[in-house]
Parts: structure tokens; C-alpha cells; sequence
């Protein structure tokens, strides 16, 4: 089958290899895979990842264990974390952190941008038939902007301010709008703030700090830049939230007495849960369409990841 | 009266100054005070202080406004955020948020390395006469313990590991031991692992980083210091928090991955409540005598600051 192959920092490539195969897991055939930050930071060196990236998917249900069988031929997306099965947080059906745990794409495990990828059934969901394949491959995404919902409780009255006018910006976004309208999301891209704003987001392009009265409640940092964190920090009140839904590659300078003196809480947030994901997508209170620039084949890997560089959303279609 | 003066960073004199006087607040005999973190990096040039430093004290009211004039004799300590009175913090009592507030020896207000400081009678509270002086004086450290209390729900089957074996540590250790017993204390000083110790409390002086299942659920960071700041992350369990009680002056390096991937909450940690910690001084659940180092006059500010370098607490008695 064909699949991109990460070999080191910055080196990609088609190849034909073997279609990959895991005892007691389901084989999938990937419709539609999409390109996300953590994949442009693999190619930088992130994770010290080798082997073929891609987490965000859809696809059908080629094969399957015996047990599994009912599940052959159904359109799918898939959690990510595959965990031992054997420790405290497996048996919490906590395995994005179990310690032995491998991770689509990312740690350990071979990714979606092939024509095959496999995992266990009990990652799968099932897609509706109202959810295209173009809106399906978002679940992952949408689910992670979910995960900010499960960690803390936001009331109709606060004031959210997402940092980053990128992809995850725009998801987490309208996922946060879902419960407070008072969402401002914040950045330095005008084409992409005009998107937000066609999504009904309220936008802003400054960069200075608010009067103290003005700043958030809460704000998400979805940059991926330490200027990003740094920008955070400058807009949350004393007592609110930074949470940190993007990692950034490499080190940020870190000055603790103002997240001392405030009394701020940052949050780390990372992988969330498929289900609510998935009826925001089916009701449409979460549109992505809107995001996506371009949908290439993997054949056409060199601009495609390019163009995921400077654009929101880009696609393989298999 | 006497007062000690901070005139730039590392400058510290005995001055002849006059009495402080502010309209509608209480003035108070300064009977002790002490050294504290703060203190020596406000020494430093942190938070561009100059002034009297000074925010740990018991005193004696000496004189009062006509309303507050029940104050008068009465033995008191003091907290040491005064609000502006006027807006939405200072109206839910929450003064130490106020953005045009000011602090006690360490933002546009004198301190207690003085023999009077004033402060309004609504941030006093009465010492019990159970409570001597040099145990009095610990009330403001003891309540910036019990704030992680309020912050956070901290249950009995919970492992807590406080970072830093100084002053403060032993007083958080010993504040979160009144909620969990199972609380160790990470230092590389063997004297003052061996006042923990006589504390009752339970000492480790690895610099290992311990395996998944023997990492903590919440970790304290007392060092002041940057590299504390990276063991915490190195103590805490993935969705585990740590707390940042104590300010280190400079920067840290931060890489975001892991509090991200592991789901880790930062949470900054600030003054607190001083009906609780005087409660515990009283009832001996909070030990401070053995933390007593030295007790010095102001004359001796040089020898009592570098000895509040290297060990626990030093305390002037005026």
C-alpha cells in the first residue's frame, strides 16, 4: 500500500510498503486523513517520531477480529491512545496516559496518511450518514476541543478568549460557544480572522494588554508559539485559566510571579472524548468545512504540507 | 523610630525615620517580625520595592480611628494586601487582587522592620494569648499554606510531595498533613531534612525521578527556584497538579509537552487566611518553634539577612 514515511527531521516520503497488520485490531481503509500542527511538528523532530504520522482520520472497516465482526464495512473514526490494557489507567478507560500506551501517528504506532491503518475496535466510532467524509475527519480535533469541556466547568457569563486564529483556534472556538457567546477569538491573520468571523466568531487583531477589567475569565492557547503562552498570560485575569491546548516545540521563558502573584491556573489539555465531538459535527454547531484550503492526494505530500503551514485545514483524500 | 530601609537592590540600612500615619488606620508596636523569601529577593530588586520591607509581624495596637478605638492594647498579627476599596475585588473582600492595591513592606506601603506599621483595623485579627510572640509571627506564612487548602480539595488518600526544604516547605508540609498523611518532603539540605523529620515529618532527599506509580498527585513547590519548579514536573503524575507557592526571581525555561501531554495542572498559590493558621498555630497542629534559627535586634539586620540565606527562620524582636 502507499504510505508517507517520516525517516528523520524534516524528511517525508511516498513509499510502498506492507499493509499494516496488529493482532486483534480492525484493519481500516482511510477515505480521508488530515494534516494537523503535532504533524508539521513531527517533521521538525517532535517526539522523535519515525514511521507514517497522520491521526485524524476517517475510513471504513475493512477487517476485524472475529468478536469484531459487526463492524466490517462501517464508515469510522478512531481514538488515538492505545493503551496496555494491564494498569490502573487502562482500567479507568484512561489510556492517553497509560505509561506503555502507543499513539496513532505519534508515538509507536504507524499513522493515517497510508491507504491502511489499524486499531482496536474498542477506539472505533461509528460516523452517521449525515456527517460527510471531509466533515468526519475533524472528530479528532473537535473531540480534543472537547477535552477543555470535561476539565473545567464554563458558565454562559464568562468571558473566553482563544489565542490563535489557526485550524484549532476556530475549532475550539465555536466548541467553547457552544456553551458562553462571550467568545473573542484573538490573532494576527487577517484572512483567517475573516474566516472566524463567517464562522460567527467575534474577532480581534490587537496585540496589546487589556485594561484589568477587560481581561478573561478564561483563555485557550492554541498557537503552538511561546508567544503565544506569553500573549495568554497578558489576557487572563487574576484567579482565571490559561489552558494550554497546543504544545509548542522547543522552550519558552517562564517568569512564575505573575502566575504566583495573580493566582493563575494553567491547565494542560490534550486528548477528549469522540462522542460529543461527533453530534456537534452532525448538528453543525461546529463547521469546518470552512477550514479546509485544500484536499490533495498523498502523491502531492511536498505542497500539501506546505500549504498546512501558512493555510487552516488541509486534507488527503485517498 | 527605627526602621530598616531598602534604598536599591542589595542596600539595606537602620534609619532614624518618622512614624508612619495613615488617615482611618490602626498604628501598631511592632513586637516581632520576620525574614521571609520575599523579603530577601525584594533585597534582590524584585518588584522594584523600596521602602521598609517586612510583612510577617505581631504587634500591639497602639492607637486607633475613633471607630476601630476596641483595637486599641489589643495584641494582634495583620494581612497584608490593603485594597482600594472601590472595586468588584475589594467588594467580594478578594483585596489581594485589587489592581491598584498595595502590599505590606513589599509594594507602596512600609513594612514591619520597623518599630510601628499601620494598617486598617478590617486586615487585623486578635492573637489568642495561648499564641506566643515568636509563634504569632508565623500567621502570615501559616495562612499562605492554607490557601492551597481553599484552592484545592486535597483528600486523605492523596500523595502530596512539597518541594523544598526551607522555611515555608516545612509550613505547607505540615498544613497539608492536616488533610493527608501521606506527605514527604523533597530537600537537599540534611539539617533541615532533620527538622522536617523532628516535625513528624516524612523526608526524601532523591533527585531521582520516581517510577509512573510512584509519582504524586499533587506536588508544592516552595524552592523559589527554577529548578524546583522542574522537579515539581518531574514529582507529578499525569492530570496531577502542582502548585507554584513561592516566586523565584528570573526565568525558567518551560517546555510545554509535558504539562500538555500529561494533562498537568499549574496552579499559582498566593496570601491566605489567617483565621485558619491562627487556629492551627494555637491547636499545635502547625509546629513553627524548631523552624526559629536566630532571633536578632534591627541593629543586627546584616548578619540575621545572611543567615535567612542558608537556614529556617529568622525573626527581629524589636
Amino acid at each position: 500500500m502507499r504510505a508517507l514515511v517520516v525517516t528523520g527531521p524534516g524528511a517525508l516520503s511516498l513509499q510502498d510498503v506492507t499493509r499494516p497488520s496488529r493482532e486483534g485490531e480492525c484493519l481500516i481503509r482511510v477515505r480521508a486523513a488530515g494534516i494537523c500542527g503535532t504533524d508539521l511538528q513531527i517533521l521538525e523532530g517532535y517526539a522523535g517520531f519515525a514511521g507514517v504520522p497522520g491521526h485524524e482520520f476517517v475510513g471504513v472497516v475493512e477487517s476485524a477480529p472475529p468478536a469484531d465482526a459487526a463492524w466490517i464495512g462501517k464508515r469510522v473514526v478512531g481514538e488515538i491512545n492505545v493503551g496496555c490494557g494491564a494498569c490502573a489507567w487502562c482500567d479507568r478507560r484512561e489510556e492517553g496516559h497509560c505509561p506503555n500506551r502507543n499513539v496513532l501517528g505519534i508515538r509507536h504506532r504507524d499513522g493515517a496518511f497510508a491507504d491502511f491503518v489499524t486499531l482496536p475496535a474498542r477506539n472505533l466510532h461509528a460516523v452517521p450518514d449525515s456527517v460527510d467524509d471531509e466533515t468526519a475527519v475533524f472528530a479528532e480535533p473537535v473531540a480534543a476541543a472537547c477535552r477543555v469541556l470535561e476539565q473545567m466547568s464554563i458558565t454562559p457569563g464568562q468571558r473566553v478568549a482563544v489565542v490563535g486564529d489557526g485550524r484549532m483556534g476556530l475549532i475550539v472556538a465555536q466548541v467553547i460557544k457552544t456553551v458562553t457567546s462571550l467568545v473573542t477569538v484573538f490573532g494576527r491573520h487577517a484572512p483567517k480572522l475573516a474566516t472566524a468571523r463567517g464562522l460567527g466568531l467575534t474577532t480581534s487583531a490587537s496585540s496589546g494588554r487589556p485594561e484589568p477589567a477587560d481581561r478573561f475569565d478564561i483563555v485557550i492557547d492554541v498557537t503552538g508559539r511561546p508567544e503565544g503562552f506569553h500573549r495568554a498570560l497578558d489576557l487572563v485575569r487574576p484567579r482565571g485559566t490559561v489552558v494550554l491546548k497546543s504544545t509548542f516545540h522547543g522552550e519558552a521563558r517562564l517568569e512564575s510571579w505573575p502566575i504566583v502573584v495573580n493566582e493563575v491556573t494553567l491547565l494542560g489539555s490534550r486528548c477528549g472524548p469522540f462522542k460529543p465531538a461527533i453530534e456537534l459535527l452532525a448538528s453543525g454547531a461546529v463547521r469546518v468545512k470552512p477550514l479546509i484550503s485544500r484536499i490533495a492526494t498523498l502523491e502531492d505530500h511536498g505542497p500539501a504540507f506546505a500549504d498546512a503551514r501558512r493555510s487552516l485545514k488541509v486534507l488527503f483524500a485517498m
